[in-house]
């Protein structure tokens, strides 16, 4: 799956920034990839560019018309069609992280087709993998796993990814979620692979790669949510981590959706191994990423302080304080 | 997915007995439904039943053709088509294992629906399922569980299932692959269900059922096996398993198809608990079913006593010595 950019980042006429998180996430990590935003009568979210017609953002060249954003129900709503028909006859490619296909709209198909357009779902793989092989592949793997869904797993391997690149180190972001192939323009959307392929498709994502590069994976779900821990065990398996970074968020009491309990960071760190030395003998916990938000900063401080003397590993909340300390483990450990 | 019987099994002209092995596996299991075996020209396979025409085969109230034999590559070859597009004329259902949909071959598709019969892919999901919840449902659960793939989970549960309704337990078998759907008549092929909904789909398989029920849980792959573990690992936590039989190779020393060596069986029981007790935390192990195939009779009795020693669990092969062991283990744990 590969997206052209740069986007013109669509917005819908959606009631706030949460159903237009992709779009805000994009500008976050890719502002130089954004020509613009275009919002529909109505829009309440602002990803805080500039507001351009479909004319003038081909004319600054753009190349890709991304739905960055989410109506209830996570389908298309028949009211955007006629913008993305417009966007297609401009010449551009339409790239929806919708549940909807977008074939599904045959006004949409059909412009498509004459104008020579890709149309892009992210949530659908329609590529082919193989079953995943185990072998030990070169080059080393970082993960960021999770006591839970929606704890900053995507934000931690965005930002370790900028940090060790930053300080030297040979790096790729490798997505498995719909906004993480926004942002680096390719990848997989992994909850969307069929069952068999889960571990196949994660090593695709992080082939043989020279000894001192990293892939710097983006986690998916926890292996204690009894929904998606199948798909965690999978990119566990296939992405054969050297080290992991575990990701928390401290006011959460459940997993998000369910009645099942939180795990404690040690549960994870234990599962984690226990599960992942299968394909990667060497795996080892290299830091905690916790999104403090819901604390003061010297309670935020003092709650990272002692989580890292508790476990003897750096703890950071990489919004508010950088990942410096993890990248430092990461120097420490493995050199650059 | 339901699969009317009774069924007339399709041979093909496919070479050997293994390459009928889902036809022969539905006669072991329910010869019942079983009228006769259609074979082409050249068929070196025989599922053991009577060879019956089309037309003699729905005389003899035929429901289903099944195809129950897999070509090289496990495509549907042309030269089937003729002989499917006849079955469906004289008014059967077709329902097939192949990698190919059988609504692909325009021939067969057009037929179908002239004549009101359905096309069944048991391989392709098209079900909707909901994600997992991990709350506790009511009724019991039994999994079997491998060192690796192919090792005899699926014949296990068959005769566990078996062995516990003759021993006056109410149960159920709960099939996830190909095979056991033909078994069943109905049910899902797990590995072909997308990754998201594994647990969910798990769920949907063994719902809610009184207090003394058990669903027999056919189990797919290995928590060890690199390829399919996120598939184990989610059918683990869907099916919340109350009990679970290990089934063993022990001529076996690497994971099928790839290079992994195999685990111990204490190895599979200490990984399956602590993925396990997520869902069901009273999961405990009841069992070792061993393939002794490739022992003398002295040596198998004298292995599966080893582990029985080894383990204090209850060891047979089920083929060979039956599943009374196991089956008295779970009468002393659960009651009948």
């Amino acid at each position: 799956m590969e997206i052209t950019p740069p986007y013109l980042l669509f917005l819908g006429d959606v009631k706030d920034n949460l159903a237009a998180k992709t779009g805000l996430g994009i500008v976050d990590w890719r502002p130089e990839w954004c020509v613009g935003q275009l919002r529909l009568e109505g829009c309440n979210a602002d990803a805080g560019i500039d507001d351009l017609s479909i004319d003038n953002a081909v004319a600054k060249g753009a190349k890709t018309f991304v739905i960055g954003c989410v109506n209830a129900g996570g389908m298309l709503p028949d009211h955007w069609v006629e913008t993305i028909v417009a966007a297609v006859e401009a010449g551009m490619d339409v790239a929806s992280g919708l549940h909807s296909r977008l074939e599904e709209f045959p006004a949409i198909k059909e412009a498509a087709e004459r104008n020579g357009v890709k149309l892009i779902n992210v949530r659908h793989s329609d590529q082919k993998f193989a079953t995943g092989k185990g072998s030990k592949r070169s080059g080393k793997r970082l993960l960021a796993v999770g006591t839970d869904c929606s704890v900053g797993k995507k934000y931690t391997a965005l930002a370790m990814d900028k940090g060790m690149r930053e300080r030297g180190f040979n790096a790729t972001f490798a997505p498995t979620g719909q906004t993480g192939v926004f942002i680096s323009g390719r990848g997989i959307s992994l909850d969307a692979v069929i069952a068999d392929f889960i571990s196949g498709a994660a090593e695709w994502l992080t082939p043989d790669a020279d000894e001192n590069h990293w892939h710097v994976v983006e986690g998916q779900g926890s292996l204690f949510h009894p929904s998606f821990a199948g798909v965690t065990l999978g990119l566990l398996h296939g992405s054969q981590p050297d080290a992991f970074i575990v990701c928390h968020e401290p006011t959460r009491t459940n997993m998000r959706g369910v009645q099942t309990p939180l795990p404690t960071i040690q549960q994870v760190i234990d599962l984690t191994i226990a599960n992942g030395k299968l394909t990667n003998p060497d795996i080892r916990c290299v830091g905690i990423s916790v999104n403090t938000t819901a604390l003061e900063d010297a309670e935020a401080r003092a709650y990272l302080q002692g989580l890292s003397e508790e476990y003897q590993l750096p703890a950071t909340d990489p919004v508010r304080y950088g990942v410096a300390p993890i990248v430092d483990k990461l120097v420490e450990v493995y050199g650059v």
